[in-house]
Parts: structure tokens; C-alpha cells; sequence
């Protein structure tokens, strides 16, 4: 229907829509199904409130997220309230709190809905939804590694296909610019065209980085490649370390899923806001959107921690297609002791609530493929 | 944990909570369970936004729901949006609007998260999660048994246990009460008395109808019983029709479900803002919540609508416990083959991130029940 011809109260505020109901069906086992992969390598499932209080929501790590985020006045505490754009930050809390005497590494898993204020002007989704999990209480490439295995495992099991998962270093670039020691406007306009992936101004603009950042925006693409251009490179001692740490956690993926497509984009930075150490962004070919993205990051108390969100709405799009229980009319009148039975083989029965001349016309009204007469199952 | 221990950051605002693993993960396979039992009976899940704008949330059925709504401002429209307090009244939104040509009766099915004010100075959840059904465009016994019959499976299928349906009919205590013919102030009285069961004030203040109201605040029990008084009262016609759906609702439910525990509660008014015809409470025995409500209301543009709402924090309280995966601990370097065949089997792995001398105690301190080396599965 076209959105002028419905009444005024159908309109949706922008970014928040309705999911009709093969989309609803199709989004809620897609989460399912994930957080079920998520269960199978011991990622055990949390909840956390939709709303917390803003000094909360917005600690530590989620103090990046304030300026996408709503506030609610709460009555009862006269407190500022926000209503959660992520639940990174909120995982992390309860890891710090309710779970510290937990063991380490902890690993949780999370399905929600989170709300983002929205960039001015811009269409986007506003309400996400997310599904993901945190391994909190271990800084390697091993734990690096097995969110984006567990991730490819999930989207393997929705049926996903030609997934890629694109790995970067946020932390790596800015070291690299941080030791170029430019002053401040020269180090916002080289950090403007390296987001550009303007490679002219950052050889101008770059000072002594100039040559190495040139040659990692020219490695960016398959892994293998962009990892030998970073090997040769003659990177700081400390930019070094960092480098290191993506080869070896691109090595331990590779160990475990050689067929899994990895890309490096060594001046990717965007988006990443609490971030610390090895990112990944998940792409299906296809689909313009990512599907999740993740990384490393400081839990409380500067907990090392790493993740992965996946986002069920996007998933959907690229997920193989759900099969739904066939109908079956049964009319009013008729015995439900077989009704229950088809129920468990796996049909779905739609009573008839009045007394018809033509059950078969009623049943083809209302979408069923069968008909139950006098205990026998007519296809329609 | 005791509240005053935790850091600052811990405290949550007051009826919003934090589920950990098991509970989490029990609430989310009690919505899926009780969402396929929907589904079993052609009910089609559909997935209403979190927020919508004011206006539309809070228009028709939805009026009633202003005092218990959040708001919000849109700095994109620049209108308010509202968070909602219930679903029912977007289920009958989108029934109106993008199913509008969709064939009669509608079943739809949905679960979700709400957010209510809450009540000044009361303790109480704020944040409710909903799942229920709405059976829309027909208005008959027939119908409003439906809703409790499958809702009734659904619960069976969770494992509650001495559940019970509590039939009310604000509509006719009401009639009633207008019949009396009071002035604002002894209306008021009488339905304050009626509301506390005061038997005492009911005969003072119910005027002519006191009798009446006298013998139905004593009818409340089982429903036999009850619908026996209801028959042999001397009511208006207009009286008498409600109270026949009442009977023919209980025939209805009985001729399918003869073991389902129903009550009767004729002058039970509280808590029912938008609903026009019999109404529902269900309780399981030992749960001092309601497990769910619903009842007969006008959907937009008055058409007929019955639905029931479950409410699942509850539900998993009195619900069978859930069974997680046994945990399987699986050493960092082992082959990962077996690993993967133990999850398909109904086990959860937990991979060793860490070289370690004692791979047994580091599973135990893992919540491991298992450990897998050289291919062999171990109990600990």
C-alpha cells in the first residue's frame, strides 16, 4: 500500500517498521538459530533492560555511544534514563558486576533491541536488532579468532552464503599517524583523507608516514596480500606488535576455516567507536549492508574482551528461506482429537468459527493448502 | 550480591532487571515454545517497532494507555514518539492499516518488550515482556474461547502446572450499574465498593441494582456454580445478552477442554482499559502474578477483536526447567572434528584458549562436565 493512501496513524516515525508475517517468522529463527550456535560453543545467554540508568548505560566504554542514544526522564528516581543503542556495553557491565566472581574467559551471548537516535537527515534503521556474544577475561589472537569462527558457524547455519569477513586495525592506523607527530589540524585533515582512502592527499599530508600509510590503503583486499604488504613495511616497534597480533589471529582463523573468506583493510576505522585492538565487519555478497561487525575492546575495568554482534534484520535478507507449517482448515464442528495430531506432524489447523455451506471456498480464503473432513486430510 | 556492594554503575532503575544465564536463556526458549504453539494454530507472527509516534500508539483502544506510556521526542520529525506500554494496540493498528485486504478472521501472534510508567511509590516490573495472540474481524463465543483454548495449550506445552482462567465481564457490571440510575458521586461509591468487594457499601449504595450487585459479588468461584446465579437473576435484556456470551464462552471452552480449571469472577473490573466483552486472567496455583491476561475489545474502525497476552518472566517461574546443553571442555590444539560432531549431539564446547598443565581442573573450573582428549569423551 502506498504510504499516502494509508490513514495517518500507519506512518512509523523513520527507521522503525513493522516486520509482517513471513519477515517476523523468518527474523525470530534466525535468532534462534544463531543463539543456538552461539549455546553449542558455550556461550551462555543474558538479558539485560531495554533502559538503564544514562550513568550506567553510558560508562567506560559506552561513553562513545551518547550522542546516539535517547534519554527518558525515570519519575520514580528523578534520573535521566537512555534507552540502549548497543548491548556491547551492557554485556560488559553485567560481566563486571553481577558476573565478576564468574570464571574467565566468560562467555556470554545476547538477543535484543536496541535504539539509535539516527544521523540528521539520513535514512536508516533506527530500531536494530541485535544477537552476539562477548569473551571477556582474555587478550589473544585465539580468542580474536573464535568470535569470527562462531560468527561464520552461525551464518553457515542459516544458510548464508559467500560471506566475507573484513578485518582491521583502528588502533594500528592511528599509531602509525599518532607517530608521524603532526600538529593537530595537519593530523585531522590526514585522518579525513585516509577515511576517504584518498591516497594523493594522505602521500601529501602524511609527513614521515606518508609511504607507509600509502602502501596500506593500497593493501587492503584478500588477506595473503595485504598481510605480506604490512610484513614488509618498516613499522615502529610498537606498531609492530600490533601488525603481529592481525597475522597471527588471520593464521589461527585460517587454521580452523580454510575456506573462509578473509579480507584485511589495514586503514578501516570508521565506526569503530570502543574499540582497541583487531576488528572485523560481515558482508554477504549481494547485500549492501554488513551483517555485523565486532572486535576488541576494554571491558570494565579494563577487562580485555572481544565480540561479535550479527544483525538478524540484515541476516534475513541473505538467510535461506524459512519453510512454513502448511495450513489445514478444519471446520467448525469437526473432532480436534486429529487436528492435534496433524499439530505435531508439523501443520498448522485453522478452526472454522461459523458454520459454512462451502468449507473448501472458506479454506482457500484463508490460505490453507488443506482441508480435514471427517478425519481425512483433502489437499486442496 | 548485595546492592550496597556493587559499584555505582550496578544499580538499575527500579522494575528493570537484568536476567542471567539460566534465566535468560529459559525465558527465550518459553517465548519460542509458547510462539510455535501460536503458530500450530495458524496464528502468523508479526513484528511491531518499539516506538511509535504518539499519535498512533496512543489512538483508539490505545487512549487508555496514555498515563502508563514513555515519551520521546523525534529530532528528526520533530513529533514525539511513545514507547510502548502494550502490543496489542499496534497488532490492531497494523490489522487495520497494512492487513487491511488481509482475509477475516486474522490470527496474528507476537512477542515482545514493553515499557509502562509504572505506578508512583509501588515496586513493580517496567519493563514486561508480552507474547500473545489477537484473532481479529469476528465477534462470537466461538472466538473468545479460541483465545483461551490455545493459550491454555501453550501452557500446557511450558509444563505449568494448576493453571486457572478467570472469566470476567467489566461490560455487564457496568451495564448494570448504569441501569441503577445514580447521580456521578454514589456511581462513583458504588463502583469504588464494588472494586474493594465490599458486599456492605454494594448493598447500600447500589440502589436498585443492589440486590443484583449483592448476589453476583457472591457468585464469584467456580464457573458452574457462578453462571447458575448469573441464570437465575432478573436482568435487562441488554443485561441478559452479555451474560449469555458468558455462558456460551464457558460452554464453548468446556465442550473442548472439560479438565481446564475455569472461574468465574462476574463483578472483577479492574485493570481492563480497552476491552468491551468477556475478559480473561490466567493464574497458575503457588504464582502470586498473573500468568497473562486478555478479553474482547474493538480493534480500529470498531471491528471485533478478542486476543491474550502471556507474560513470560512469569510464565518461566511456574514452567518446567529447562535442560541446558552439557558442557564439553575441548583443549586448546585438539582436533576440532569431534567438537563439532559433540554440538550437533546436544553438547556445548568450550575451547581452551591457553596451553595449560592440568587440562581436567581447568574444566571443572569452567562448569565442564566433560572433557574431550584424544578424541575420547570424559566425565569428570
Amino acid at each position: 500500500m502506498n504510504p499516502i493512501d494509508e490513514p495517518n496513524n500507519a506512518l512509523l516515525p523513520s527507521g522503525f517498521i513493522d516486520l509482517l508475517q513471513h519477515e517476523a517468522e523468518a527474523e525470530a529463527r534466525g535468532i534462534e538459530a544463531v543463539m543456538d550456535v552461539f549455546a553449542q560453543h558455550g556461550y551462555e545467554r543474558v538479558r539485560p533492560p531495554l533502559l538503564e540508568f544514562e550513568t550506567s548505560l553510558l560508562h567506560g566504554a559506552g561513553q562513545a555511544l551518547g550522542e546516539q542514544t535517547f534519554r527518558l526522564m525515570d519519575p520514580e528516581s528523578r534520573r535521566m534514563m537512555a534507552l540502549r543503542p548497543d548491548m556491547t556495553t551492557q554485556i560488559a557491565r553485567i560481566a563486571a558486576t553481577r558476573l565478576a566472581a564468574s570464571p574467565r574467559p566468560l562467555r556470554l551471548s545476547y538477543a535484543g533491541t536496541c535504539v539509535v537516535v539516527g544521523v540528521p537527515g539520513r535514512e536508516g534503521e533506527r530500531q536494530i536488532t541485535q544477537a552476539g556474544i562477548e569473551l571477556i577475561g582474555v587478550d589473544s589472537a585465539e580468542a580474536d579468532a573464535e568470535v569470527v569462527l562462531v560468527a561464520a558457524e552461525a551464518l553457515a547455519h542459516l544458510g548464508v552464503e559467500d560471506v566475507s569477513f573484513d578485518l582491521s586495525y583502528p588502533a594500528l592506523v592511528q599509531k602509525i599517524v599518532d607517530e608521524a607527530g603532526l600538529n593537530a589540524v595537519k593530523r585531522a585533515q590526514l585522518v579525513h583523507a585516509l577515511d576517504r582512502k584518498d591516497a594523493t592527499a594522505v602521500a601529501e599530508l602524511g609527513g614521515s608516514a606518508a609511504e607507509i600509510l600509502t602502501r596500506l590503503l593500497q593493501a587492503a583486499g584478500p588477506a595473503g596480500p595485504a598481510l605480506e604488504v604490512l610484513a614488509a613495511l618498516e613499522l615502529s616497534e610498537a606498531a609492530r606488535v600490533l601488525a603481529d597480533r592481525l597475522r597471527e589471529v588471520v593464521a589461527v582463523i585460517h587454521a580452523h576455516a580454510p575456506e573462509l573468506r578473509l579480507t584485511v583493510d589495514p586503514v578501516e576505522f570508521r565506526g569503530w567507536q570502543y574499540h582497541t585492538g583487531v576488528c572485523v565487519t560481515v558482508f554477504a555478497r549481494g547485500q549492501r549492508e554488513e551483517l555485523g561487525r565486532g572486535g576488541r575492546y576494554l571491558a570494565h575495568d579494563e577487562e580485555p574482551a572481544c565480540g561479535l554482534t550479527l544483525r538478524p534484520e540484515v541476516l534475513l535478507r541473505a538467510a535461506r528461506p524459512i519453510a512454513l507449517r502448511p495450513r489445514v482448515y478444519v471446520p467448525l464442528g469437526a473432532e480436534r482429537t486429529r487436528a492435534a495430531q496433524l499439530r505435531r506432524e508439523g501443520y498448522a489447523t485453522v478452526v472454522g468459527l461459523d458454520e459454512l455451506a462451502d468449507y473448501r471456498a472458506e479454506a482457500q480464503r484463508l490460505g490453507c493448502a488443506y482441508i480435514l473432513s471427517h478425519d481425512e486430510l483433502t489437499k486442496l
